[in-house]
């Protein structure tokens, strides 16, 4: 066992990926210690440096906090301001992912190393409306089209902008979310902020993937190794190595689901809930068997989640998803309501590919849909990582 | 340095306290390894059990998330009914502290040991409304008066009960505090819910003091040793090992604050930014000399919140301080508008012996009060902590 206090200083490049269903990536740049597998692994008290082949907050593991924030461009924003904002903010990233102040940091005392945390920067749809940038509007990003499930609000959805900023707590993430806010002021303004949770450690600190709020393991079937990067890294003239975001707001009827029979939860999913196993098999990561019947009887029933959005139902098609839990509470004609879910996200390299098909297929025949509810949807260009002195976007606003 | 598989395995007693200004609490109950130094200090992956002398979530150090509930009790609960309920909440405490699903959970997968849960259970002033309650109140348990720079919200303001549930992520809290929620349901509906978060420990993951959203330590001169039990812990009667807590929401304005010189905030607290050291010093934990002067001006100006606030400019009276920040969104009238705070909370033996007249103190000459508007008030009596087989203010309740 290394010493705690070394490897909680360990500092990782862009790829130190650990917690993704398997997914092993590079552990590199400047780490002040050895770098074991068990520091790898580690989740919680790291430092992720801003700059690589892909932004961090992709690969890197999801830590207890994550806020997305999305914006709108002012009107007067074209492609020579937007250029300059992503200036901005691409130093503020790196300096916060360091935990150093931004320059003229207002409180800079609450910069910190050591908070695990990532912001990655995302560009919405009406940027490439923006004079000079249609040509370059990546092939497959596109808004979701309407479903049938879907209760949509104009407040949780679209944003020129997002900033999703992830680390191990909220005081971190709000200094970040606060400095990024203040130097987007002369460019864009906040159109909607959503805040999650995620728990991705056991009992005894090691990665595990993560619970809803259903109480299921959510993300086991995520894409690893080569097939995780052919799923999620577009190959798209200046986007290589850059991606495309969906983001869903998904209320969960908590109240409903509860009253359930355990037996009847795991059947709506296909997967055992204690050990997020499927019904075919005994173990988290064994594989779906969609074929196995029982007295003619699909062992994974025909509206299971896990069937519908299996690969093998969908012509081979995949997304990397990276949920965040949230509860809500509102303050509404003189009383408070209180609701939850999924703040659903998915990384692809193309949305109308991947993302759409899927989302039609869950549209259609999910069991689940009684349960959840998609209330906001945006969709984001995720940029490719920067190389120390150049900047995030560089590739699409540079001359 | 021990093994961190372990240390994390670490089961702590009612008063594990660490990171509280010094003040070294007992490290007791069922240690699966070595209870060194080391470990005892420990911020995060822990477990509390619920039973012994003093509920936690008092001297036990504050985790990055909060989440604060009141709740109004139904019009038919009575003497015996809130009894009933206190014993199951009783139950829960135990069984959720410990990692243990409760009974009944409808997400019993959520449950998990080493994310330094604690719940604090509380009772306010109607309490002791109740027919056969009346002389029990605790002497000094009271509202707080209305100060002039008050803007209270009735929204955030009052409650019959208090579930004050801690730990590590939002995720594990929010299992909690549901499963508190659904228990109490027969007798009690919520009335509010304040979420915050803190960050109490350094990049290498040591504990210190945790900065508000000013970028200040806050929490720097809380009592410790003996002087934190006297300020803390009642020895009046039923209430004996109990205490006494104020809830106050209290604004910040970050947007003006952040147009301030460094010197000038620094000023309005008579404390420094960086170290925290009063101005009058060089190290946090340093005395604050009120009593210094530069050419007959005092260093810690006459209106320094260190000042106003200190025990020698207030007959000796104390109070222990565990704040957590907050960030708040609301849809207003089609738009979102965002704000930013301090969830105030403090513990004393006697509200009006203590609190009171400090905060009076502040009302009338805090430089602070600028920058600073209480939106919200409540306070509770927290009862002794439970043995096993015994329940929460069945000093009060039982027969
Ligand atoms: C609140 C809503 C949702 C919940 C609670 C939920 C829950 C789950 C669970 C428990 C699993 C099985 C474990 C795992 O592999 O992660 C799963 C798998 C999956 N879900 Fe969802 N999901 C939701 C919405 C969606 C949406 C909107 C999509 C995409 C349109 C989606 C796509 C997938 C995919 C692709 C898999 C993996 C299937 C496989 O490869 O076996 N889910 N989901
Ligand atoms: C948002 C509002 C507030 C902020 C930002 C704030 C901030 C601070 C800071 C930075 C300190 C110095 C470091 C420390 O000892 O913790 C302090 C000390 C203190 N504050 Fe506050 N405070 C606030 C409200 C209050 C209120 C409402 C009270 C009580 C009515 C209070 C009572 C105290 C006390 C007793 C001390 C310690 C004084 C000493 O013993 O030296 N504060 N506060």
């Amino acid at each position: 066992m290394p010493d705690p206090r070394l490897s909680r200083r360990h500092v990782f490049g862009y790829a130190g990926a650990a917690g993704l269903g398997g997914a092993a990536g590079v552990v590199a740049g400047r780490a002040t210690a050895g770098s074991d597998d068990a520091a790898a692994q580690r989740v919680g008290g790291r430092t992720y440096l801003a700059h690589g082949d892909h932004q961090s907050g992709i690969l890197t593991p999801t830590p207890a906090v994550g806020e997305l924030v999305a914006f709108d461009l002012l009107p007067s924003v074209d492609r020579t301001a937007l250029g300059r904002l992503m200036r901005v903010w691409s130093g503020d990233v790196a300096a916060l992912a360091a935990g150093r102040p931004v320059p003229g940091d207002a409180a800079p005392d609450l910069a910190q190393a050591g908070v695990s945390l990532s912001i990655l920067i995302g560009l919405g749809p009406r940027v490439f409306d923006l004079p000079g940038l249609a040509a370059a509007r990546p092939t497959g990003f596109q808004e979701i089209p309407p479903m049938a499930h879907d209760r949509l609000e104009d407040r949780w959805s679209g944003g020129d902008l997002l900033a999703w900023v992830s680390a191990d707590d909220a005081t971190s993430v709000a200094h970040a979310v606060r400095r990024l806010t203040t130097d987007a002021a002369p460019f864009a303004r906040p159109r909607w902020t959503q805040r999650g949770s995620w728990r991705p450690v056991d009992a005894d600190g090691n990665p595990v993937t993560g619970r809803n709020l259903f109480g299921q393991l959510d993300g086991s079937a995520n894409p690893s190794g080569e097939t995780l990067t052919a799923t999620v890294f577009s190959t798209d003239g200046w986007l290589a190595g850059g991606t495309q975001l969906v983001v869903r707001r998904i209320e969960m009827n908590l109240a409903t689901w509860d009253e359930l029979t355990r037996d009847r939860q795991e059947r709506v999913i296909g997967r055992a809930l204690d050990t997020g196993a499927p019904l075919t098999g005994t173990a988290e990561h064994d594989d779906v068997d969609l074929t196995a019947a029982v007295d003619g009887v699909p062992v994974i029933a025909a509206d299971a989640h896990a069937r519908v959005a299996h690969p093998s139902h969908n012509s081979g098609r995949r997304m990397l998803r990276r949920g965040l839990n949230y509860t809500h509470e509102e303050w509404i004609d003189g009383s408070w309501t209180s609701s939850a879910g999924l703040i659903f996200t998915a990384f692809q390299a193309s949305i109308a590919d991947q993302f759409i098909p899927v989302q039609r297929m869950l549209d259609q025949g999910d069991a689940l849909n009684e349960w959840t509810t998609a209330i906001g949807s945006a969709v984001f260009v995720i940029p490719p990582g920067f190389a120390e002195g150049a900047w995030l976007a560089q590739g699409l606003l540079g001359d």
